[in-house]
């Protein structure tokens, strides 16, 4: 395409956004209108692409992680034929693909964006399977606005992409100076990224984002530049082309005032079709065997930590599976994620102290195929908790793994507790949440895992419990198991991981004081098993929850909710941690926090003399 | 102090660091050795605190952002006679004040640290108070590992000081090149990160950490450059002074190996005592008066936005109380906050697209006496998780604000919706959850919250909503709002904001078919009017939440969790977000998800047919 129609084409570009954004009644036109050039010389120039198969895998990839500017990207694919102009107009619409930010319910969106700082992340990991896993030259492209510079998951993936040389990202900064209320820190100071940026590793080209001639260049340099990342760091106008808006405050996410007018302004509609360069032929991807895997088996009566079986049940998994990719936060001796780096070290990703990072990485990497597992403890994991909230919108499906959960950990205190992981993970749409007891259960869980769909967590413990579950014992998912019951139960003790063991010392107690009950390892958290927890409720009219958590959000909430469907609820009461923790020994962590052995049993009693006998 | 006391006083902090880990069995003395000179000069001759008065409000304020160096920060405190060696030993112990990562129980420690990335943010907070707020010439001294220098967090609080000019702020980077699992990044280049934080526009110093001499010209130098940050970046050597130990990987967060054979490498036992600097004299702080808040005042029958009221309460309150300041993610035009900013602009602090700054800044904020109020899209708030969990744990006063909740937003699609912010808030200790429906409820919360303890959180609506409350109604915090009921009522229907709208129109409906139901209003979302469900329980013997909001962790685990105490459980039913939203118009999002008057009158025929009429 010659230079005088890319800047006809990024004027189509400009008067599509105007047309939908004016169509819909809302969505972000100026936005768009500055990255118009930036994205036409893009499209017609470097991006290698086959739009009629989103599933070649030898496709660059291409981020809006300014996902406001929708308007434009679909003004691209309407530039390419992949969407009509009917369609094009259904833009926010109940129904329509054309969703306000994208999403992959469009085929060629591979990650939900509209958090603004997630692109780039997301993109270091697409990046990292190009680079080390898939081996295809492909490239990854990321669209950001200048805004989002200031979120601290941009730097992190910024010093990962530099220190992994991904020679194959290129970051384009549509700098338009103007954030949603106002002009941004740096305005036009294409230099303050730059700096900030070389200071990282990274290449950098400032450029004037409305010369289309200067900004294929400046693309050109970035793809040759080889061995590290590069930014091409344009000035553009907000609202460019229209005098209007350009340029001008109060201008932002809104369309344009009068959009028949601006249309004129920009010149009227344009009819360019793109050819789109197609991508290289592709190899086969090669290394994704699966096995059936050989799990590792635990003794029972014997004891071990549920994150030491965590990490040798990943391990294995590594062996019978070429897609299974770890990655940690430099704590993988902690959650033993170790243990698979050790024997797959080409398919691990230290992603050291940065969890946004860690679970953007995961994402990039499960939308390039691969099934990626996500370690870090538990308390820290909530630093991902928006990446976790988009990768669902993303459909994204990745393993999250949290260690050291509760107040078990003992003496390192309350900082390192994860005491509020089941409410952020239950509260996670489609997400599947596990949390074993034992070794044999673990393992079974991490196999299991691996084929679900959506978010899955399984969070792990940092001792040594009791092994109770021999190595072949089967655990579905959405399941649970009853450890003990008798047609006499009094009550139902409902628990999960540490919990479980304190509950069945309970029980024994309470055995011995003539008090029967049932004991229940609610190992799914959700779902949960809605089932048996109702035939519990039938047989002995209470439960009683007890976690090693926060009271809200985790298993006593999960119990509950198998309860929400307007039939008869029993008799509930939830154990769970409501202090605020300090240093102590495990043990006396337990008891301080009511839920160990002692505590359940007391509260049993309670309960069981407040029960009408049925 | 002469400089070869310096020495013998670092060399006294980690023989008390090697002594306190023994004692304990656990802990960190490796990274509190390689930091222990640095912390001796700041201690002998920078620091300016009155460790008698820590109330004091012209003490410098010093953060160990590397929490798990808490044997060092006890030894200083052993060091200048504020623990004495027997307490000093109760390190990690139950009971002890001396907990595994530092929190507020000490009067010295202003936040809790061992989240790492947190303690740089949170100082930026108290020099944006020093500078802009209290005008003392108090110094913000931060120690940070090098480790969590790849938190993204730390980036966020690296531009912001350096845009905020605070020249009162130093950061001491102790890069002892050896994380938890092994070497970071960088390892001993220093200047990668002085490189990166002059990027940043940070004057840096490089130094040798274990020379005394050069660690104090660093400091005299951090003191005397103005108008920007400085960073004093120092190599030093994890576990120095004890060749078992010193530099050498796998050492980290354990005692040594054997503490009595250290002690006597490391010279023996030292009784130095440091007479600190006293603050100069601090002038009474000003400007904190507080008058009754002449709130604004909405016409029953009209409609307004709750994040409206929102702004306009935060603005009156900010006129009658000069202790309240508020902040937001640069979304203000949205949240509201602007009209706060345009009333009182020097108490209005701008923090970009940075949730964790904005979030750890209040907390920085109130550790200097201040109310903060921090605003941001409600979805957005997900990303500052990590840093309200230790706001919890740091015992801060807090005000949290998220606007546009839930799938009433509209168009905007999925991503920008909060509908996990309610769990999130829920599940931190401590924390208060307020969700008004209108707007004179909204404008007396915010007030009533301001007064709290702990982590507050208001979740406000994008759309207008009707004003169905008087300017005069109380609204208590754990209160709720009986807004219909009768003696014949079958059943009551639970909601709050949004829904509470709903909820109206299909009692109405009900009511024409001869069903009537009870109302609530649960604008108290924890602490829950649990008196009040057990009224309406009793009375009309089954309850049916509605929230726009996932099934997890909001207003039906919260209604659930006040009958977890194994008295009689009414039947519950709970209408919730249980699809992934996508575009739409906001009435057809209600009703996609089965949240509105329609859905819950059909829900409430279904669950009144169930139910047995007592």
């Amino acid at each position: 395409m010659r230079d005088e129609e890319l800047a006809e084409l990024g004027q189509q570009l400009r008067v599509d956004s105007v047309r939908v954004a004016d169509a819909a009644g809302s969505g972000h036109p100026t936005s768009s209108m500055s990255a118009a050039d930036l994205a036409a010389v893009l499209l017609a120039r470097h991006l290698r692409y086959d739009f009629q198969d989103p599933d070649n895998p030898a496709n660059d990839r291409l981020i809006f992680s300014k996902g406001h500017a929708s308007p434009l990207l679909y003004a691209l694919y309407k530039a390419v034929g992949a969407v009509d102009d009917e369609e094009l107009l259904t833009f926010r619409r109940l129904g329509s693909r054309l969703e306000g930010h994208p999403t992959p319910r469009l085929p060629w969106v591979d990650v939900a964006t509209g958090s603004l700082g997630q692109g780039l992340p997301v993109g270091v990991g697409m990046a990292l399977a190009g680079k080390y896993l898939d081996q295809v030259p492909y490239r990854v492209w990321v669209l950001s606005g200048d805004s989002e510079m200031a979120e601290g998951s941009v730097w992190e993936a910024v010093e990962h992409a530099s220190y992994e040389k991904l020679g194959n990202l290129t970051l384009i900064v549509d700098v338009n100076r103007l954030g949603q209320r106002g002009p941004t820190r740096h305005q036009h100071d294409l230099d303050a990224y730059a700096r900030r940026l070389r200071a990282f590793g990274w290449h950098t080209v400032e450029v004037d984002g409305h010369d289309v001639e200067a900004v294929d260049k400046a693309f050109t340099e970035a793809v040759q530049v080889e061995g590290r990342p590069t930014a091409v760091i344009a000035a553009t106008r907000k609202g460019r082309g229209v005098a209007a808006v350009e340029d001008q405050e109060g201008k932002h996410g809104k369309p344009l005032p009068d959009a028949e007018a601006a249309i004129q302004e920009l010149g009227g509609p344009r009819f360019i079709q793109v050819d789109v360069q197609a991508p290289p032929p592709a190899r086969a991807p090669s290394g994704r065997d699966q096995d059936r895997a050989e799990l590792p088996r635990f003794e029972p009566g014997s004891a071990e930590a549920t994150r030491t079986a965590y990490g040798r049940a990943l391990a294995a998994l590594g062996s019978a599976r070429g897609d299974v990719v770890a990655l940690d936060g430099e704590v993988s001796d902690s959650t033993r994620a170790a243990y698979f780096k050790k024997e797959h070290p080409d398919r691990f990703f230290e992603c050291y102290i940065a969890e946004q990072q860690l679970v953007a990485a995961a994402v990039g990497l499960q939308a390039r195929g691969w099934v990626p597992f996500a370690s870090s403890f538990a308390a820290f994991l909530t630093r991902a908790h928006d990446f976790v909230r988009m990768a669902s919108v993303s459909r994204a499906g990745i393993n999250v793994v949290g260690s050291h959960a509760g107040v078990a950990i003992g003496e390192d205190g309350p900082s390192q507790m994860g005491l509020e992981d089941l409410a952020m993970f239950r509260a996670v749409h489609g997400s599947t949440v596990l949390y074993p007891c034992d070794a044999n259960q673990t393992a079974r869980l991490v196999s299991a895992m691996a084929d679900l769909k959506g978010v899955r967590y399984l969070r792990t413990t940092r001792a040594e419990t009791p092994v109770i579950y021999g190595p072949d014992e089967d655990f579905p998912v959405g399941g649970s198991k009853v450890l003990l019951r008798s047609d006499d139960d009094r009550a139902t003790i409902v628990a999960a991981g540490t919990t479980v063991h304190e509950a069945l010392r309970a029980a024994d107690v309470l055995a011995s004081d003539g008090i029967p009950v049932r004991v229940m390892d609610l190992y799914s958290v959700k779902p949960v098993d809605v089932d048996t927890l109702n035939e519990a409720a039938g047989a002995t009219g209470c439960l009683i929850t007890v976690e090693d958590h926060h009271p809200e959000g985790g298993i006593g909430d999960a119990v509950a909710e198998a309860f929400s469907d307007g039939r008869p609820v029993p008799r509930l009461a939830r154990l769970a941690v409501r202090n605020m923790p300090a240093s102590a020994a495990p043990e006396e962590q337990l008891h301080a926090s009511g839920i160990d052995a002692e505590s359940i049993a007391a509260a049993v009693k309670l309960l069981v003399e407040q029960t009408v006998v049925p």
